[in-house]
């Protein structure tokens, strides 16, 4: 098992915020400058980028499977979270490229452990599922929910769930920031693109010492 | 959180033992007992018990779905758990009814610890996925592993693993029995059919004091 965030030769940079928060804009942008500048990239996502992920994605979602239990749907990410590891995340570390995910374990703490599971023990667990990889950064894109929700036409099952639920959401992504601020870069997501876009970079360059 | 053994006004029995012991054969006679003498049954089984649990059986055991890790393998199987216990097995035993289900916590602690997880964290993670909801009674139909599997025609990814595979799994049963003899019984699945009952049966009576 390999704990915490020193671990194989590539660089690991996730991006989090709530819907509507700028995560795959500004995913894109960091991997289309990384590139630029000559490293090999690997831009991923969570939930759903493996063929089981999709799958799973597919059952939490639709509306015929019914409700599943927290403790269910906590389980179904955390299989997709760990062949995502597993498959894409952890061998494209060792061959040394830089990945960036949007989304990954925060995102499962803070919509499942706002749902009424307990915290300690999802986290146990998540952990577990991910072998306790954790990103070299990971960016916040913080917005004020109805903000961010405001922006969104689709409705699915997570978009239904009332502003009270995003606003804790919010607040266990903040409350991860400040607890690890070594490995956080927490943004104001109403910032103008092209500013958020550049105070990534700027966090992520000395990163990027080893990195192929 | 529920923790340890007395929970509910039910009565909770699994079935555990490789495949071929006569697992089914012996949940469904003591299922027609307990039937038979007024109780109320709900006879179960995992993996796949439930709506989510079919789609995520047929996940899991499809080849096309390809080489899971043996993590997201555990996983899946967990959130086969979570559901299970939380929409069938928890319900009926707090209706007051007597569940039997064909395999449990045990088979996963067995069979996916066999594959090379770490055991302590995997135990974690299945007691966190069931709530810690264990059974007043486990019945280990114990059998060596070649006579079970010589029973056997059909060949999903479980059956073509090899026999030292198998044999690593009898083990963890018959280590899980040996660390808790007041919530297991034992038995030679060799013995005839009707002797096996008769012990399950025996075994079994006393714990029914209140239920339904």
């Amino acid at each position: 098992m390999t704990a915490g965030h020193h671990t194989d030769t590539g660089v690991f940079v996730c991006l989090e915020g709530g819907e509507g928060a700028g995560k795959s804009t500004q995913a894109k942008a960091l991997a289309g400058w990384l590139t630029e500048v000559g490293h090999t990239v690997r831009l991923t996502f969570e939930p759903g980028d493996t063929a089981v992920g999709r799958e799973l994605r597919r059952i939490v979602l639709d509306p015929a499977t019914g409700d599943l239990s927290a403790r269910t749907e906590a389980l179904l990410y955390a299989a997709d979270k760990a062949e995502h590891v597993d498959t894409v995340v952890r061998p494209a570390l060792e061959r040394g490229e830089v990945v960036v995910t949007d989304r990954y374990v925060d995102s499962s703490l803070a919509y499942q452990g706002s749902g009424g599971l307990d915290r300690a023990g999802l986290e146990a667990m998540l952990r577990w599922s991910t072998d306790d990889l954790r990103p070299h950064l990971t960016v916040l894109l913080d917005l004020e929910p109805r903000q961010g929700l405001g922006r969104f036409t689709e409705r699915d099952r997570i978009e239904q769930r009332d502003l009270d639920y995003h606003a804790r959401v919010r607040q266990v992504l903040l409350d991860l920031a400040d607890d690890d601020p070594a490995h956080y870069l927490v943004l104001d997501a109403r910032l103008p693109v092209d500013e958020v876009t550049a105070a990534i970079r700027a966090r992520v360059e000395p990163l990027l010492g080893q990195a192929g």
